[in-house]
């Protein structure tokens, strides 16, 4: 029988794109003994945390609820309630997450057809525009936020052309919800998928989503209640044989569970609950607007640090993602030794890439919890004294410096933190 | 703008078969500072989570990691994995799980042979047998410990037939792991999935599962790894074109995360793994048989009672789930208003059913932390409160003193709860 000790980790600054530090409060909330799924006390929860989700999301829409799942499982989940196999999904890739779509539209049968640019761009909406016109797809799935590359996809040009020409479009914004501008209805968008562990400071593990009425219409069509809980009614409904292929991710199950029915599905994740509602708690105490003015406050804090030791940034400040900064390594460097060095004398965590960029760039993260004025200066001065150990001729002393420059001469007394 | 104030939760004796109490010190190990996912400190906490899962699942499996999802998304990750559409599968259903299982091997393109045993009742193994025999399956899946029923299910005759006749079994233990002997290799169990929120005691949210060479070998044969984060190597491998339906699910991929190339996948659920890591080891301090015991004794107490009171216990005795014991609801009570009392009054949970049991039974769990002295008096003490309060000809004062004579005649004080 082998039993370890109990838990005994160290205290990481995490400067990464995700998973990013919690916030305390919420590391607290999920100590707090469970309820039962079906307790009114619990239920009550559930709802409060589709109305601030709704208010996150920027929505009208009536569904707006976590997937019991990390990110990725959101994405899956509206994808595969609404495509049906030989369906025609247009995908624009810009990075990695965009494969991602992709490799999930396929395993469930989609006619996939994708444009990719080159990482590190994003894309012009009228090229996006121009391959709707010619693919005529039933779906586009694109991404707000690209963590792998630190781009932000502009999307509103495209929605409006999309709800014209009456094709859906599902946005994973995982990365920019709650720290960056994103307007579910404003945008034409029918489904969007955001994460936890980024922006919102809540541990990895599930993943809200919300779409709209057009969604939810394919869903009455394809919708199946399980055996086992279905009553006579359900059992005469014209039980679809273009079912969702998932039971999990079956969304038509499981707003039924979210919703007044209350038709037992899985068991809802208590303490992950717990986590999201003081999470959104948070978000909206702060503000939305200031929210995101805090991110792009201390994104500018951090970039003139970085620019002010002479290190470039990767790919071009019109489309830079806010909450993700992403450094060139410098010619001759191991970006892997720098994060090593990093995490074992600093206790700081910063992320390489994937794909073509792996290598070639590291991403600094500063969302959420984790984008705080204290945490700006440790991983600047942190990189800059491994840099000069890895032989790298930085301008000494002046990041610092120049971060503090922006701290001192704005007046920003008001942020939270 | 709505905002809710902070969480404020009733405390809550939790008697139902799931989600149960969670143990305090798993509650605190939940708020724990959370690592990101390539940390060692964090990769370290994943080894040891999957050598303890080896031994609470009793197997030398090299694989045993959980789903982040809930129970029932273990279910469905192994099925899928596995499942090719028009494979023949073949569903004993002894209760509700039984037919989720049918659910979700149907959604993934199985042809599905099923049969069905009365409510309350278990499968002589003869009988499965004897079907497997007819059907020729590739793959059998059962239920262990079926909580809409109270019944557990011997399974060692079926695992040995299934072995000797080359068929998988695939086992679904999520209400028996952690509280009733699981024995994975010796019951020549292919595939095993536990549950977090029963006899664990871990918030649900997290399905720890299990696996063979048997199956790792069909994984093999039906690997895509995702473009984005795919090599060159990876790419060149031969694309399977019969590959896992699900993206999310695809065991092939999770293990390359969990296995020494922790290949990103998904983002792990941070602090649930921690919340598993305290459990299991947990559970491991105490011991398997002493735990097993402990379930038992507690039960033996509970029954006692239930049956000192003069209420009727539902099913037979020689199949009964240990940690589940259901009572039939005396002719003329509306058990959801004896359920509401409970919860108002007392602040007690308890369950009803599903299907055909719906109305005609409670269940009472006695399951992991909540399977304790205190909890077992206190539910006697209040369910005969609430039936006397609702008419019912109780033996007045005797189920505490039929209780308490089990728990002052057994020695147990080694027991540690």
């Amino acid at each position: 029988m082998v039993v370890f000790s109990e838990l005994h980790t160290p205290l990481r600054t995490i400067m990464t794109p995700g998973p990013v530090e919690v916030d305390p409060r919420v590391l607290r909330a999920m100590s707090t003994p469970i309820l039962g799924q079906f307790d009114p006390a619990f239920t009550t929860i559930m709802n409060e945390v589709m109305t601030m989700l709704r208010q996150v999301f920027q929505t009208k829409n009536t569904w707006a609820f976590p997937i019991d799942g990390t990110s990725r499982s959101g994405n899956e989940a509206i994808l595969c309630s609404i495509i049906e196999p030989g369906d025609r999904v247009l995908v624009p890739i810009y990075g990695r997450f965009g494969h991602l779509l992709v490799e999930i539209c396929e395993r469930y049968g989609a006619d996939v057809y994708s444009i990719e640019c080159p990482w590190g761009d994003v894309f012009d909406p009228k090229v996006v525009i121009e391959e709707i016109e010619k693919v005529s797809p039933k779906i586009v799935a694109i991404v707000h936020g690209e963590t792998s590359t630190g781009r932000l996809q502009p999307l509103e040009e495209i929605g409006r052309a999309c709800r014209e020409r009456d094709v859906l479009l599902v946005v994973d914004a995982v990365a920019s919800i709650g720290g960056v501008e994103v307007k579910t209805d404003e945008w034409f968008i029918d489904g969007m998928i955001g994460g936890t562990q980024k922006c919102l400071s809540v541990p990895s593990g599930l993943a809200p989503i919300t779409y709209n009425e057009r969604i939810e219409n394919i869903l009455y069509a394809r919708k199946k209640v399980e055996r086992g809980i279905a009553t006579e009614q359900d059992l005469n409904y014209k039980r679809s044989n273009h079912f969702i292929a998932s039971n999990y991710f079956d969304l038509s199950m499981l707003q039924d569970y979210w919703g007044p029915r209350r038709l037992n599905h899985h068991t809802e994740a208590t303490s992950m609950i717990y986590a999201l509602h003081e999470g959104l708690r948070l978000v909206l105490l702060e503000g939305l607007e200031e929210r995101f003015n805090r991110h792009q406050y201390h994104e500018r804090a951090l970039i003139a640090g970085i620019e002010a030791m002479g290190l470039k940034l990767f790919g071009d400040s019109s489309n830079k993602l806010p909450c993700v900064t992403c450094i060139e390594i410098p010619k001759g460097i191991d970006g892997e030794s720098v994060r090593k060095m990093l995490l074992e004398a600093f206790s700081i965590e910063i992320a390489s890439s994937f794909g073509p960029l792996h290598g070639k760039i590291w991403r600094i993260g500063t969302m959420g919890y984790s984008c705080r004025k204290e945490n700006v200066l440790a991983v600047l001065g942190a990189l800059e004294a491994v840099l000069i150990r890895h032989g790298v001729n930085v301008h000494r002393g002046d990041a610092i410096q120049a971060s503090l420059d922006v701290y001192m001469s704005e007046n920003q007394s008001l942020l939270k933190l």
